[in-house]
């Protein structure tokens, strides 16, 4: 069967389509676990072989553009954010720390609480205090379903909760994607829109091909294709902790890696 | 270090612990991914070397004592729902369907509306409609987040939602589930106890090993240990999905799975 990438203007779908009518789409290998596992090269499409649909509106024309600008993927050319230090113990760290990490003690200390961690509750109410003052920043609000995943992703010492220093890794990444977010943000609508995607996350060091930036406005974009804030900031701290922990899973540097089940279930459960 | 496991009565702690004061526990391995990726072996501890603190009420006690009772981990002995069936075409279904499968479908046309698809915020207003009525379950709803996630590991075809085969084979699970989750809810609280959790979860299919049942109660409890209705099936969605797609991957059965960054992203990032 011929395999062509089709935009199709009906709403709510933007991905890979067959010619084949009723027959299932040739991408799919056979069911393994509830989704596809298809193979990059698969998208790799001469551009005569790309329909776009009459009716599609030229923003989906460009989305199509961008998307298959990006067929190649190496997770070389990743550059996720280095992991958290180590947890020290309170009185080395008062001694050795910058003055900026000291300044950033003091907001820690008045977010966290006693306990001096940060829950996923408490990630929450401050990351939506926060986002209410950024009126150029579309967001319906960071849900606990989404803190919960993020604070599990970033944490390193299995507290449950985010530590000094899980906390600050993940604040600086916030700020620089919330700026890559504005930047990108070319029509200044507020979202990152299905065509400026690729763009932005290129930027924040995650070279992705079509399939995978497609796959990714499937699961984090609206069904218009337009991506708030919080799926944003959400879906980067997910793909930085798994891009990270391809790298590090890939000692030979040969571009797979090899897990167990326990080391599996770890990371695709505690995410 | 000596390491002990230490279920500690501090809020919101249920977790591994080092004896070493203020040194990071031992349980971790360096830095990763933003999480600990510990060995099995690490928790298998003579129940000598358990300390329980003074002040740990009896559900603490005995949460600690089901779960050390869980300490091995064989993929085997899991049993992940099947796949969905690939989408045939509708006049072929229409043809071949049992009663049972007709009268779903029926059900379906209503949910799904005139696209034939349910997309997550179908899904969300379906089951919060329906879990309205079932007073004995706890929950504060099913999040589109969390509806969101459901659908991206059932969706098998890439559309962004679910066809009616999808959407049948979510909906068997969730009944199947949710009849244990009310035959393991012992104390009839409506949620279910961290003392209670192993042996829901061997009865869903999935006997993990202790260290696991403790990452999924940090990850899908709240802060006591309980894990309400809407995190249980978001939890028991993505095991399932999981574990299915280890057993597709591990084909000589070795206990260990080979991917590529490809994969990879598309497993953990399309969940």
């Amino acid at each position: 069967m011929l395999m062509i990438l089709c935009v199709s203007d009906n709403k709510h779908k933007i991905g890979a389509r067959s010619t084949g009518g009723n027959k299932p789409p040739a991408l799919l290998l056979p069911p393994m676990c509830g989704r596809q596992l298809g193979r990059v090269e698969e998208l790799l499409l001469p551009a005569e072989l790309v329909e776009v649909t009459q009716a599609s509106p030229n923003i989906l024309r460009s989305t199509l553009q961008s998307l298959l600008r990006y067929s190649n993927i190496d997770p070389n050319q990743f550059v996720p954010s280095q992991p958290p230090p180590p947890r020290m113990p309170v009185t080395y760290a008062a001694q050795n720390e910058s003055e900026e990490e000291k300044q950033f003690r003091r907001v820690f200390q008045q977010i966290a609480g006693d306990d001096m961690e940060v829950s996923p509750n408490e990630l929450m109410n401050i990351l939506n205090r926060i986002i209410a003052k950024h009126h150029d920043l579309k967001t319906d609000g960071f849900s606990i379903e989404s803190c919960r995943s993020m604070v599990a992703v970033m944490d390193s010492d299995s507290t449950g909760k985010l530590g000094f220093h899980e906390f600050k890794h993940l604040w600086d990444n916030i700020k620089r994607w919330q700026a890559m977010y504005k930047a990108h943000d070319s029509d200044h609508s507020g979202v990152i829109g299905a065509n400026e995607l690729p763009e932005a996350f290129r930027a924040a060091g995650f070279p992705l091909s079509g399939q995978l930036y497609q796959m990714i406005i499937r699961r984090y974009s609206d069904e218009s294709g337009n991506m708030d804030f919080d799926n944003y900031i959400g879906c980067l701290v997910r793909l930085d902790a798994m891009c990270r922990a391809f790298k590090t899973l890939d000692k030979d540097n040969n571009g797979t890696i090899k897990v167990n089940v326990q080391e599996w279930l770890q990371l695709t459960m505690y995410s």
